[in-house]
């Protein structure tokens, strides 16, 4: 393809609900927090007649028994009679509802398009979280079985430690990191720094992961609205541009894949965001990327091509993917700290690049930041979706 | 918008499974079948590298305990790699993925896309499809209270009769016109006629409606493939163009609507359809519409403005959408006799419109037809998709 750098489409606002645990409400309720933030981010943006398309990443029915979620939350957020479709690509769900609005508003069809992802969570025990969440994975080769997700991304880890020599250590850094970075993200579900000590103190969950490199069981909604360029300064001073863009699939069963150290759809999605947005990775200044368990985000440092292929754990500990590093890595707090309401998390990835690239990420601003990319990962890499951003304030 | 009947895309191929009981297959199974169909019928488009990315329709995770469906039907389907999403919309799930299709085809990012959908029913027993479904609903308003979808419908059509005097007769002309149809369609779920005096003799679903009233619980799948217009020719001498569009969204609730004789959502629907492809309704050789109750279909025909309002059973009664009428509706037997394997309705019906308007339906086929529409509705009216269709021929 090889548009060079050119926008695709430009993010004119963006919403997000505190993530955390939400007592009484439903989906399409919090996903209307999100809404309205949007809104009022961007008062040129007509509430009522100036989105065309609605794409909401949702990845679960069973946690409210509800499915419809596109038209039921369009409905809430005052959007009724829009177009409005739910994506479900696992944890990815809004990765690829972010996809499909690019699509929409590329097309031609719909001027300005909302994207975004919701789920409700924490009214479910952990039992039951743990069963649904295992639906992204093969159910007569994997769930069957009796494999969960920790299972799953334990082996990967296991392989690596292996392959690479990549350590627990290292692992339990992730998480001390992301919650540092929570700490100053008021929209985090976890706010509190935690230390190496507790973090590799924590109880197994599925060995070597324990229960502090375990992202969290969340509540949460948000949404991004994008035009295309040329309409972008009829609704705001300070938009971001989306120049790559690349989705991908792979197996569903990881039994089925060549490696258990990366993630092909990572990589097969990097490459064509990268080529798409005519960067190179040692161009990009933050990313917000898929740390479900704390060795993701290592693996993801080697998929995106941050570090050469094994280094993840070395570029951890340089210190260049914390805040006031080289290439900050999850100033949200990540899905470790700031929270995983798994359709919500692509489109919250997309929301805090879109902060920091307009100046408005506050205690955790990163100075001079004009390119930023997202990765978001569904089940254990069946899908995978790359986005690159750039501000040219 | 305005595209006074330029075609936005073109199908180049399309697929079906035989519609019926598939047992001991899984979804990506039964949705390979179609997708091995799509490629036979189209030589030149190769399995192995021109598809660019996936859209499919899938209602039920419950069903087989099955999340990701995008991966995981790509992977079966022989496209690991591409970008591949699950759209989920109801009962307009597929009709939601052929939308998404469009806006990818029409970006520029994809040069070929295919669109699809599946859905595997019959190993649940009635009571568990029932609750499944009733998941198209709102849960905290509808599920909560016990009511189901022939309920939901049962009651749009006991206002019809009484506002408009519509009988059950006329409904259940609706059925043995479809089994008809579907008498002459060898893949169809049920390939026998009825009498009118047996589906009048059913049992009652849900008054008005009776067991002949409902549609089918089936598995299926089906499949189209998308390009931009001017790349049609290097793949077929015999494209269908769409060249009309429309999905809209209405509140998931019954209970909130102002209308319960007409769904709004077809009207805003048909009206972006018809509007993109400047044809009159006039202009419609042949349709089908979404037929999950008879009852549907007659409001169907109001709301797709074949007649006035209010007489969609004398346009029934007339014979004018039986085979050799003037506008033959449901000609593949309709959700009714072919089934409605939901996930994959959607675009079973473009496939059967794609066969019509190729000169490729053998016995049912309708002379002369080079206009035709599609129409599929979500839960009980949250989510309508419209396309109109054209073959040069």
């Amino acid at each position: 393809m090889g548009l060079n750098g050119k926008p695709l489409v430009s993010i004119i606002s963006a919403g997000m609900s505190k993530f955390g645990k939400h007592d009484g409400l439903l989906a399409r309720e919090i996903f209307a927090e999100a809404v309205h933030e949007a809104f009022t981010r961007c008062p040129k943006l007509d509430p009522k007649g100036d989105i065309k398309a609605l794409f909401i990443g949702h990845m679960g029915e069973a946690y409210e028994h509800q499915g419809h979620m596109g038209a039921a939350a369009a409905d809430w957020a005052g959007l009724t009679g829009i177009p409005a479709t739910r994506t479900e690509s696992a944890c990815a769900s809004s990765g690829a509802a972010l996809r499909a609005g690019i699509y929409a508003t590329m097309s031609g069809l719909a001027d300005v398009v909302m994207v975004g992802g919701v789920e409700k969570m924490t009214h479910r025990t952990t039992v039951e979280v743990t069963e649904y969440l295992a639906m992204a994975s093969d159910y007569p080769f994997e769930q069957w079985h009796g494999i969960t997700f920790p299972a799953l991304f334990a082996m990967m880890a296991t392989a690596h430690m292996h392959e690479y020599g990549t350590t627990e250590k290292q692992m339990a850094s992730v998480a001390v990191k992301n919650h540092y970075h929570g700490s100053l993200n008021p929209k985090a579900h976890m706010q509190k720094e935690i230390t190496l000590e507790a973090a590799l103190a924590s109880r197994y969950v599925s060995w070597p992961l324990k229960l502090f490199d375990c992202s969290l069981i969340t509540d949460g909604a948000s949404c991004i609205v994008l035009t295309r360029p040329e309409l972008a300064s009829k609704y705001t001073d300070m938009p971001v541009h989306i120049i790559g863009s690349g989705q991908a699939s792979d197996s569903i069963g990881l039994y089925q894949r060549k490696s258990f150290t990366s993630l092909n759809a990572t990589k097969l999605s990097a490459k064509t965001a990268y080529e798409l947005a005519n960067v190179k990775p040692c161009d990009i200044d933050l990313a917000e990327v898929h740390d479900c368990f704390t060795f993701a985000e290592l693996m993801a440092y080697e998929d995106l091509e941050f570090c050469p292929v094994g280094k993840g754990g070395k570029l951890l500990d340089s210190g260049e993917t914390r805040l006031g590093g080289r290439i900050p890595v999850n100033t949200s707090g990540g899905l470790k700290a700031k929270g995983h309401p798994v359709g919500a998390t692509g489109t919250a990835q997309a929301y805090e690049i879109y902060l920091q690239l307009t100046g408005q990420a506050e205690k955790r601003q990163v100075k001079d930041a004009k390119i930023g990319l997202t990765h978001n990962v569904g089940g254990s890499g069946a899908t995978a979706a790359v986005h690159i951003y750039r501000s040219d304030q």
